[in-house]
């Protein structure tokens, strides 16, 4: 029996309207459907994205994506992932796997692939790209990431204060992601440089309750969550 | 009587399935569509795109993209495109601006974007995210771009031999675009420097000659076109 083809699919930033006519088009022919969550009880932003756009009776198969930077507990997580994914593979069947954003930008799907690649060499693999958190922050605030002959650099800012300032030191465009408890030392780097950026700071990007703001003293120095991102132009 | 809105729309690398909804949405809904050709004899590569998911008789007006470093004449054509799409904004009519890829990401529109808003203060702008062709070949290439804590740099590759030595001193993920003179002088670089890379060089995403290799020697130190990416990994 042909094995079945796995669709890794980027159901991009947030707003259901920014997903591909791919990715719509495979989410409505397969009947398998893996869904990473973060914790057992908790639903899948991915998969709220998807249903405002496809209605459709998927077998769904939650995985879990531990919130852990344990790394033997990361990789059990995604073999085991890839053991599930495959045996649905195995039985002919075509199944996507869905992730916020792009599958090959900072997704856990990097892991499973290389797993479920271990486990089938001939896996049938077929990665439909997303739109990127970074780029719709970049359209909601109406100013470009990249422009000429600059670079643009992304990095998540769950780094230490060394490599902060390492990357500042040779930048055109930055955006830190993940920025939410490290925009204020970023902030401070800068300053201790003497580098004049201009700064945007994007928070919780699609939800209610998000904002933008060009001045970082407008929030006194509040702690702000994950889903913050800080654009730096020089 | 009210202006009309622009919207800026990302059409994608070339494959148009990958337009997202909201870009096919807004393209059945305007009348006006503005498309930038970089000769005026030359078939945009963004409206052949868009022509195969969306058929509409548009009023259609194309504007000149002159391929030129020279700032004046970049700086009049930006001008007169924004002119163009004003006197059709001041009817009360919405338009859209179409780019390859991402309007934010090394697009035109964000130098006409800037023309515009100094003709009209109060311009309705709306910009709609697209696939850029680095997230499109690294799905094509079924390689992730960048992963965990690394960081990831994208930058044209024609920039002097010094800028480039530079960012390749502290990067992870380095995406050069515009490669194809310049892969061959990356990847002396890179020796000389003794930093040890994975190298995928991807040339014409898309189109059907297009292909791709990890192993520069295959192409014999050819010179490729400017739809060549060189993707390198530390």
């Amino acid at each position: 029996m042909d094995k079945g083809k796995l669709y890794a699919i980027g159901v991009g930033p947030g707003d259901p309207e920014l997903l591909t006519l791919k990715a719509k088009r495979i989410l409505e022919a397969v009947d398998y459907l893996f869904i990473p969550v973060s914790r057992e009880d908790k639903r899948s932003i991915a998969f709220s994205i998807i249903t405002k756009v496809v209605k459709k009776d998927w077998k769904i198969i939650e995985v879990l994506v531990p919130m852990t930077n344990d790394l033997v507990i990361l990789q059990e997580s995604w073999d085991e992932t890839a053991k599930k994914i495959s045996e649905v593979l195995d039985q002919g069947r075509d199944c996507a796997y869905i992730t916020l954003g792009d599958p090959g930008t900072y997704s856990s799907f990097s892991y499973i692939h290389k797993s479920l690649v271990a486990l089938m060499p001939n896996l049938k693999v077929e990665i439909i790209p997303g739109i990127t958190s970074y780029q719709a922050i970049s359209a909601w605030v109406n100013k470009p990431l990249v422009e000429g002959q600059e670079n643009l650099t992304i990095v998540p800012a769950v780094q230490n204060r060394e490599k902060i300032s390492t990357q500042l030191d040779n930048f055109d465009n930055i955006v830190f992601l993940k920025a939410g408890k490290k925009y204020r030392e970023i902030d401070e780097i800068l300053k201790q440089k003497g580098i004049s950026a201009r700064l945007t700071l994007a928070s919780r990007f699609g939800f209610e309750d998000g904002f933008y703001t060009e001045d970082l003293n407008e929030l006194n120095g509040k702690e702000l969550d994950y889903l913050t991102s800080l654009l730096v132009k020089k």
